[in-house]
């Protein structure tokens, strides 16, 4: 891009701290994707043993690099990950498969590991081939560059239109023993869902088996990165990847019902959502935060998809940028997402206030709280549609002027 | 709205002749819905013994207009449309079942008919209570003021955020006979597949049953509306009618497949294509209409969905409007429809110009023939997706700055 757009208000303050976890180490480098040296490249090299799983996109038109991962995540072990921006190496052909192969080799080659531990992932421009000669040159040098704590130079590695770097982490417990998790991301348009089209890796020391791992971030994006919504669009990049180095001292888990896994489960569902969360706050554009609660839905899947039918209306996006409290527009986009819904029995509220009842509006309805609520950065949404006790939490941004300036001129 | 938006830039020149259709007068007026006295209320005065069919929206929280339609349209007869703009009596209640007996009521009283054969239609705010006091007030003044050729007035009383009215005519023959037909919509925001957002009444004087219509109006809707998108948003109100007068001299047809409707479904089916091009024309801030032509796929109904999906990518809809030729948002678009498609086998080109082919772009791809395409009003898009014969063509338009400002702000 010729003008980078300036950091979303809604960005935290800071960079989150984020501390050492044994057997990782990450870097970030320029190595010529984006102009004007500019970081492109991630590597993060894993003690021999990572027990990795992932969740890919649900494109019919993936990325070679997904094609890769989902390959080579039955063999559930990862040496390192290698990723780039500033090109998607999608739909490229045999020359992505190529540049894939390329990689993988030349990383193969600098961690002295088989192929099928190398994993890997690409964002950025679709449809260009990707110059895997930048990236395969780059490894040798950036291998020897990783450390315990560059995770902020990690995370800026992977942005594209994210106007500040994410990352997150998280304690918890495992038998006595205390973990670490640490999750870097990237994704600020094509944000569906379906897998919200975005990177994210999470790393712990935990000794958690792949086949676990597996349930744990099926499990954690299904409430998180795909609660989200930018735009509705779904990238062919997706990729959640979760690995863990196993050198925590406690006891190998290998059932993803052991009741040891409690807190690790509920912090590594939190990281992911805090994660997903600053996905929707760097959208692009974005002014506000829009938080979605459905409830009284037929079930959990049932409200989440009332949610995104919430969270992907323009409509309902333009008037929250226009700070306009058109809850028509709510009905609307409940009416439409194909799910059951009471019309009589639907209820909605905005910043706690209550708006509508029962199918209409409420008696002595007053306007002015709410639009007081609407001019703030942090948009709460409720709605109940009536039918049984489902319940999910989206979130989304507003659409405005600054959506249109990003994506009407993103390649030039 | 304060203030009006400009006529789309790609508006007709001009609202087409309609010719008179025996057994039909219309009238349009203002009712006090609206502000500064713009007409709002349209009236269709249908001589006895006209035969109706419609399709109706398939949200799941609909206006209370389209409940009494969905009740009545199986009686098959209409003496009297009433449509009102300004207000969408949907999400209103008791009081909006209550606004609509009112107004059929007032109807069925000028007209001396049953109440089953006032059909009505509301398009405007949603969550307002309608004030049909406005509405039945006016109905003995408009009454008297119908006449065979007031076609435009009455598109003009349907509009709502439309720039333009929206009108077509068509003759077709019917076992030797002159049939005319003529059509009003309105609609330009809340556009979305599953009966487009809007408005359409369609009228002839053919004499054709009730229940043949109806499969004539259904496979129209599919051909026409229901491959039209400006937003994805999909309405409370969508409401189709097809009215037919039987005052043509042919005998009457009872029929669906009785081969003497070959060219009345024909040219039913092209205005309906014409009324919907209308309205994407229309869509809230369009600078470009675009027409999205998707083959190869496993179905017709496939290649529809793959057309909407890329129809409805706001990451598609920008790059169009900035004028950019960034084709690989339509693989992602692709590969989000859900659809079958062979990425190593997907082709698209852009106003005739190949870009990509067998799922990578094409070897000396030139882009500045792209790009001059892409500066025109007129956008043309065509994918094949490599699987099978479905074919499918969809409209939409680009996704601007206009569409922020008229929705930012639709309500003050």
């Amino acid at each position: 891009m010729s003008m980078s757009p300036p950091r979303s208000p809604l960005a935290p303050a800071a960079f989150p701290a984020m501390p050492p976890i044994a057997g990782v180490a990450v870097a970030g480098m320029a190595c010529g994707l984006k102009p004007g040296g500019v970081k492109d490249l991630f590597l993060a090299d894993l003690a021999p043993g990572t027990a990795i799983a992932g969740v890919l996109t649900r494109s019919k038109c993936p990325a070679a690099t997904v094609d890769w991962c989902r390959q080579m995540l039955p063999g559930g072990r990862a040496r390192a990950v290698v990723v780039n921006s500033g090109n998607a190496n999608a739909f490229t052909g045999d020359r992505g498969q190529a540049a894939v192969a390329r990689t993988v080799a030349a990383a193969a080659e600098v961690f002295g590991c088989p192929p099928e531990e190398i994993f890997v992932a690409s964002t950025g421009v679709i449809g260009e081939p990707l110059p895997s000669d930048h990236i395969a040159g780059s490894l040798p040098a950036l291998s020897t560059r990783v450390s315990a704590d560059a995770w902020p130079t990690a995370a800026e590695a992977i942005m594209t239109t994210d106007t500040f770097p994410k990352g997150a982490s998280r304690r918890a417990e495992i038998a006595d023993a205390q973990v670490t998790l640490n999750g870097i991301a990237k994704g600020s348009g094509m944000i569906g869902p379906d897998m919200a089209t975005m990177l994210a890796f999470v790393f712990t020391d935990a000794a958690i088996d792949p086949g676990v791992l597996q349930a744990l971030v099926r499990r954690g994006s299904d409430r998180s990165f795909n609660c989200i919504t930018v735009d509705g669009d779904t990238s062919t990049n997706d990729t959640v990847l979760l690995l863990a180095t196993g050198k925590a001292e406690h006891p190998r888990i290998h059932d993803p019902k052991d009741p040891r896994l409690r807190d690790f489960t509920r912090q590594l569902d939190d990281l992911m959502i805090d994660l997903a969360q600053q996905i929707a706050r760097d959208g692009e554009g974005a002014q506000k935060l829009v938080t979605i609660h459905v409830s009284g839905a037929a079930s959990a899947r049932a409200a989440r998809r009332i949610g995104l039918s919430i969270g992907n209306s323009p409509l309902v996006k333009t008037a929250i940028a226009g700070e306009d409290a058109n809850w028509g527009r709510i009905v609307m986009a409940v009416g439409k997402a194909g799910e059951r819904a009471e019309r009589d029995r639907l209820s909605i509220a905005f910043g706690g206030v209550e708006i509508a009842r029962d199918g209409r509006v409420v008696a002595a309805y007053d306007e002015a709280p709410v639009s007081q609520h609407l001019r703030g950065r942090e948009i709460e949404i409720a709605v109940d549609v009536g039918v049984g006790r489902g319940k999910a939490t989206v979130w989304t941004c507003d659409l405005t002027h600054g959506y249109v300036d990003i994506n009407a001129d993103y390649r030039s």
